[in-house]
């Protein structure tokens, strides 16, 4: 259990603990987008926020702690809707990771994990990756025993074709539009299908 | 016609034409993989080769045209054997995207073009990894017109699939095994030849 936190307590004119979390999380979540993990510090989301370092540290342990608190509801997108048509569910999925890296994390935050510059950084994005994918694992494999999907689609190896078809194309010609995006969703949908 | 380059005669203790390009363009893909495109300047590859800059401005308009020379070579990967099996010729293209991303480019170079912080690096890396991709975009087609893959698929999406795959993969778990490289081949293998 955690230690009572002195801001758990209501007081006039004093922020409640929700409140000051939203506030750290805000403010590290705005660095991260604007200039990547590496103007993320402790004392930088201080800054920002303007709450002091120690009521920070009091919540969280280390960097990699506000960083994953950071990162947890951005990747949190839970699954498309189970009854939508197939070709519908990669669209949205497909619509959620540009999102959520493009505009949730932010491409220099991706960047980042590739070239691998900062490992605390990396690790908190994967857990929290690993986190907010899960939904779309369940949802996949649902889809398989009930048919509607092929059943070797792996959940794991369809996650990578999803989310790397969006990075592949952002490498290869910059943000793509609308209509990369049904396409992309037609030709797997119909890959997917078995048909 | 370009015009007549004094180091295109051979002369007793000086390098050939050819020489001097190959060593300016391997002093250029060493920094590209160390340090990433950031590190790329004329000055730093006169540094690294010992030619002079004078002589690099002679052999390359700009910064660009110097990237392009550098990463043409490494990009260029061929197409897998027209006759060996869909899942092998995935696994080929798979093990060249590694290679050409991890080691040819470097995650470094694949990040700045992803986070967009060097638009003369990403204008080069495109041209290059457009130019090397055509040899499988042309398979791709001759293999749907054979009808060993099926009618939809598109070249340029499925090209994102395979590089992507490889990418996500990274961000979400870093490097991949071999094996998740065979699970992959065998599971676009699948949907692809339409079974």
């Amino acid at each position: 259990m955690p230690p009572p936190d002195p801001d758990a307590v209501r007081s006039p004119g004093r922020p409640r603990r929700t409140e000051v979390d939203r506030q750290i999380v805000e403010a590290t979540q705005q660095l991260i987008r604007e200039g990547g993990p590496a103007t993320v510090s402790i004392a930088g989301v201080a800054n920002r926020s303007g709450i002091a370092r120690t009521t920070i540290y009091r919540r969280y342990r280390d960097r990699e702690e506000l960083l994953v608190a950071a990162l947890q509801p951005v990747t949190e997108q839970g699954a498309p809707a189970a009854d939508s048509t197939l070709e519908k569910k990669l669209d949205w999925v497909l619509e959620r990771a540009e999102e959520v890296l493009a505009n949730g994390i932010g491409l220099g935050g991706v960047a980042a994990v590739l070239a691998d510059t900062d490992p605390a950084f990396s690790a908190a994005l994967r857990r929290s990756l690993s986190a907010g994918l899960e939904p779309i694992h369940a949802q996949i494999s649902a889809d398989v025993d009930s048919g509607s999907l092929v059943e070797h689609a792996d959940p794991d190896l369809l996650v990578d074709v999803l989310l790397g078809s969006y990075l592949s194309r952002v490498l290869r010609h910059g943000e793509p539009d609308r209509a990369w995006r049904s396409r992309t969703a037609r030709l797997l949908g119909t890959l997917l299908a078995g048909q």
